[in-house]
C-alpha cells in the first residue's frame, strides 16, 4: 500500500531561516514553495532523492497561531510535525485504512503540495505520529 | 550528500504493539529486530520501499526509563523520535556538517541498525529534529 516515504514535514517558526539551514548544511534544493491557506501554512519542499522515488523535506511555517502548525509550535516547539507516505490511490488507501480501525482526519482526499491528493490519519491510532497519505499529481512519473 | 530518507524513528512504549499496528494497518513487514544496548533500545525495522532505495519505519522501545528514548517518551509521549538520512560516507559527511556549524552528537560513527555506520546530529541546530546519518552496511547494494 505504501510505496515510499514521500516526505518528513517539519514545523518551523521561520520558513526562510529553515530553508537556509537545510540548504546550507545538507545542500538540499528547494523545488517548490507554496502557501496553502486551507492548511494555514507557507511551505517549501526540498528534494532529498530524485525520480523515480522522490522524497522530500517539507518545511512548514504557520500563517497564524491558531492554525494546526501554529498550535503544534506553541505546544512542542520546532520539530517533526508529520510523516507522509506515497500511495498509488489515496481514496482506496483511506477506505482500507479506515476499515482497519484507524481514525481518519480527512475522510476524503484534499489538495496537498505540488498538486498531490493527500489525506491525514489520526496520530492517536498510529503511535503518536500524524501520518499523511500522498498520491502524487503524476503517478505514472512519480512512482 | 544525502541520498534518501533512510528511515523515520518512532518511539513507542510497546514494540510488539507498535509492530502489530504498523503491520496490520499498512501491511509493512519486519525485516530486522535488534537490541542495541549502547543506545538503550529494542527496535524493529519495517520496510516501506525496497532496493535500490530502501526506506524504513524504525520502531523503538526503550530498555529503561533513563535511556534517551525512555526520557523522550516521558517528556513527549509516543511519536517521531528522529529522522535518518542515507549518506555514502558517514565520516566525510560528519566532517563537512561539523564544519558548517552543526553540533555533532556523535563525533565519530557508531554501530546502527542492520550493520550500518551511523551518527546523530544535534536537533538544536536542525530545527528541533534529531537527525541521523546512515551509511548502510553494504553501500554498493543499498544505494
Amino acid at each position: 500500500m505504501l510505496t515510499r516515504i514521500d516526505h518528513v514535514g517539519i514545523a518551523c517558526t521561520s520558513l526562510d531561516a529553515a530553508i537556509e539551514r537545510y540548504e546550507g548544511v545538507f545542500g538540499l534544493k528547494v523545488v517548490s514553495r507554496e502557501t496553502n491557506s486551507e492548511q494555514g501554512v507557507r511551505e517549501a519542499m526540498l528534494v532529498v532523492s530524485g525520480e523515480p522515488s522522490a522524497s522530500y523535506v517539507q518545511l512548514l511555517e504557520p500563517l497564524a497561531d491558531d492554525t494546526p502548525v501554529g498550535k503544534f509550535l506553541a505546544k512542542r516547539g520546532e520539530g517533526v510535525h508529520h510523516v507522509g507516505y506515497a500511495v498509488e490511490d489515496v481514496t482506496a488507501a483511506l477506505e482500507t485504512i479506515g476499515d482497519r480501525g484507524v481514525r481518519l482526519v480527512d475522510s476524503r482526499p484534499r489538495h496537498g503540495s505540488m498538486g498531490a491528493s493527500i489525506a491525514f490519519l489520526h496520530p492517536g491510532d498510529l503511535g503518536g505520529v500524524l501520518t499523511e497519505l500522498v498520491q502524487p499529481a503524476d503517478v505514472g512519473k512519480s512512482l
